[in-house]
């Protein structure tokens, strides 16, 4: 049998609730496989190989577009607990019963909510460059967010140099290497998202991050073994949101790497993949 | 040759800055040696083997009582700064050149220090449980550590279940298990200090937390690669310290452990073990 990597594995389809969800799964079988949500206008060719096939390894891992997102059917909904509930379908469809979830920022938001909503089908959750309802700057784009998402970039691609790396040459450099890897991948790509989708997740993003009473109450509803993962420089989520995330839930570890921005998983993908297996491999996540 | 471990290692002593210290050094010998620095009225003996042993495994392991402390002669000094200096006496009087460094607590500002006037000597850092000059609730003892200190306990030992430990019951059962394993050690045990030691100890963290301009401006100039590790909801040194110190420090990882109190690598040493083995392995700390 041939094992399937990040740049190999088909795309594949599945139909449910009304939707016909494109996806990849591919690595080592056995135990919980590891779910990946993807963050505002993202598809899954904007994984990073490094931390999908690092993980792989030891686990499998299936990538997807929710509903509306590239190649999968329907429509993006305004709000988190429908993507969550398309996330949930799309799983069981897939036929599992139980999987470890890890969301990216937006993506963050739909695990959160798929915890809360199906306790049972999430063993683990890992939440990477996120925050909680109502958190830190999360009412709306940030400032940071507004200038680097409106700026105009020579090469497209150029763009997640400023969301997700921060302005030091390090970063900068690390941010040039993810941006090769995430394109090694030249066959059966997905195509980028539709003039559609930004601004249904925009809606759903301004809803979630509304100011509201108690609004980090439902964090104590998620008593999943949790990892809160980001840099401590993330100006897209504010990184004080992860602070946020440890405190107020019940189960959770917080993991912040230096001189980081928002895809600080992508520029330590090796520290992130040996940070990740240690926690979804743990026998107790307690001790 | 016999391999020591934290039950076996023989005290040594060695002289330094008018100082006779003692300590103890196993584990496998070749790269830089990991040296610990202690908390509050702590001697060798208030580490915890799961977490010596541990690391022992890969590197060697120093541990000493600072000057003043046990069965070291000379005085507690009133200053941070004079116990870094007497801890840099003493690594150069074992003949090291370079050292990692692990401190908690009050042994966390001791690595500050050390890190800061002796930038050749000081490889890596580890703060455990620590905080900066002026941190939050640092002026004092904060209002849990005084009724904690200045309760009694039918077993003196328990105290350290309350500094140490949340509490739940899990955390208590943790903290249970690190009393039996650090009393493991029957033979050429440190005796506990003595009453000279708490109150020149309170002097210096009182310097040390006293409110002052730019308090954190300091933490710029600490370049090492660092870990700053702590439990979630540390009442003794407040877990926001520890965020504070991975913001301002140019290189620091933050790992924050759940429903854990001030010695979160004593509730979850094998998961500490594996955070700081992994931290200390890495061959470039950036990347």
């Amino acid at each position: 049998m041939t094992q399937h990597t990040h740049q190999t594995a088909p795309t594949q389809f599945v139909d449910a609730a009304g939707v016909r969800f494109a996806y990849r799964r591919f690595g080592k079988t056995g135990g919980a496989p590891l779910v990946f949500n993807m963050h505002f206008t993202g598809t899954m060719d904007h994984w990073d190989p490094a931390v999908t096939d690092g993980l792989a390894h030891d686990r499998e891992v299936i990538l997807f577009d929710n509903a509306g997102i590239s190649r999968s059917s329907g429509e993006v909904p305004g709000a988190i607990e429908q993507m969550a509930a398309n996330a949930a379908a799309f799983i069981r469809a897939v036929g599992l019963t139980q999987v470890d979830v890890l969301g990216f920022s937006l993506g963050g938001l739909v695990a959160q909510e798929l915890a809360l909503a199906e306790p049972q089908l999430v063993r683990r959750l890992i939440l990477v460059g996120t925050g909680p309802r109502s958190g830190e700057g999360m009412a709306s784009l940030t400032p940071e967010a507004q200038r680097i998402f409106g700026a105009r970039y020579d090469e497209p691609d150029h763009l997640w140099l400023k969301v997700f790396f921060t302005s030091s040459e390090v970063s900068q450099a690390a941010g040039r290497a993810y941006l090769q890897r995430f394109r090694l991948r030249v066959e059966d790509r997905d195509p980028e998202v539709s003039d559609q989708v930004a601004p249904a997740q925009l809606e759903a993003l301004a809803r979630w991050g509304a100011p509201r009473e108690n609004p980090f109450e439902y964090l104590k509803s998620i008593v999943q073994p949790t990892l809160v993962v980001n840099g401590g420089a993330d100006v897209i989520v504010y990184s004080v949101n992860s602070w946020i995330l440890q405190q107020q839930l019940p189960n959770a570890q917080l993991i912040l790497y230096p001189d980081a921005n928002h895809g600080s998983q992508y520029q330590y993908p090796e520290r992130f993949v040996r940070h990740v297996s240690l926690f979804l491999s743990e026998k107790d996540a307690r001790g």
